[in-house]
């Protein structure tokens, strides 16, 4: 638990702060475990519930407001990880992190979006928070938000 | 197997029928087991392996004819795991379910449409059918199908 | 050691050559391993890091030259596999392959163009090279690239 404290700490240092577990908008889980492995669903920018970060990269939102979003699905689906597990630290890994941006024509910088949230894990993780990655430019996400990413990440056994 | 008849009956009784099994478009396999997990490809709404549901939503399509089309793709991956394990009773549980809905500029109920085959997975599965989900809208999808979904699930051990 | 040489054997009696592993784009890693199972970043078609496939297909480029694009990314995710491995024998099957295709509206061959990586993994590594696959059309990709794709691939358990 001291553990964990320390992973919430370094969050609360980074001027950051973790939302209330995120509502599904439909017919499924925030977070379904399978073995070790924790799946998250399509987390979006969403700030007591509500969608903040509405708007196409390259558009109506720059490339800093992009990362901000990032960061905060990010936290969404970190908020999502303890309702399901108890304490962040019995995070093992993060295993994948997939980056969907609601992208304009002609905008290319999904990778810099991306690491909005990608910096975050490894800034709150260390090494535990090193992962592979997928960034894609998107057509439109729920909600017009602005981008929407989902994680696998592997836990601690059951004891 | 007395299970998984209650599980097509199920099916049959929400009025819907498996397909065949679907036949690749390419150079790759329907599903990929790897221990007790199973890999479902992209699935599209096809009946007797033609593509029934093409267009984009907020364009061609509505918003129950997304739905509709989310639900034919989802029986197309019900009828491919059948195939790969024998008996959709030996599902354990639906881990990911993946939906990408073909969506025009300001269409963004992707969320709503991807229920359509969420719904279905409830409905016919009970607890078992509760999965994690990512929801996005694409630019364009094979054949230009108004949704695709893939799947992962848990089964049963060999034995 | 030998079954690795044949791996690369027959990777270059097809006329291709791997690339050096490839470089992220930003705060990730190439692959992270859980397991058994290695998750390979999205791949991208660069040769000596710089990407050489850029635009939409049914713009800026064709089918073919989509395959060759889908292709390249390929050998850039084997790469990364191998420099996470050691050798690329010690891959007992593809999982699954998804592949992102940089599509302007209308383009709808999307599983074509996958298939230009489909079909090296199959000459490459026979029966093991058997994946699961899902392929998309989407708006854009990071730095303009022709296709992303990103691989899960179950690997010999570590002595």
């Amino acid at each position: 638990m001291i553990r964990d404290l320390q992973i919430e700490d370094r969050i609360t240092e980074l001027g950051l702060k973790m939302p209330d577990p995120p509502r599904p908008l439909g017919a499924y889980l925030p977070v379904v475990r399978v073995g070790n492995l924790i799946f998250v669903s399509g987390m979006l920018p969403r700030q007591e519930g509500k969608l903040v970060s509405v708007g196409k990269l390259g558009q109506e939102l720059n490339l800093k407001e992009g990362q901000d979003a990032a960061r905060l699905a990010l936290l969404n689906g970190l908020a999502a990880i303890k309702s399901e597990i108890g304490n962040l630290a019995a995070v093992r890994k993060f295993v994948r992190l997939s980056c969907y941006v609601n992208s304009t024509l002609g905008f290319i910088e999904q990778a810099q979006v991306a690491d909005g949230a990608s910096n975050i894990l490894l800034a709150v993780f260390g090494e535990a928070g090193r992962h592979s990655r997928v960034s894609v430019g998107v057509a439109e996400l729920p909600g017009g938000a602005a981008v929407e990413l989902d994680l696998i990440a592997e836990v601690e056994p059951r004891e």
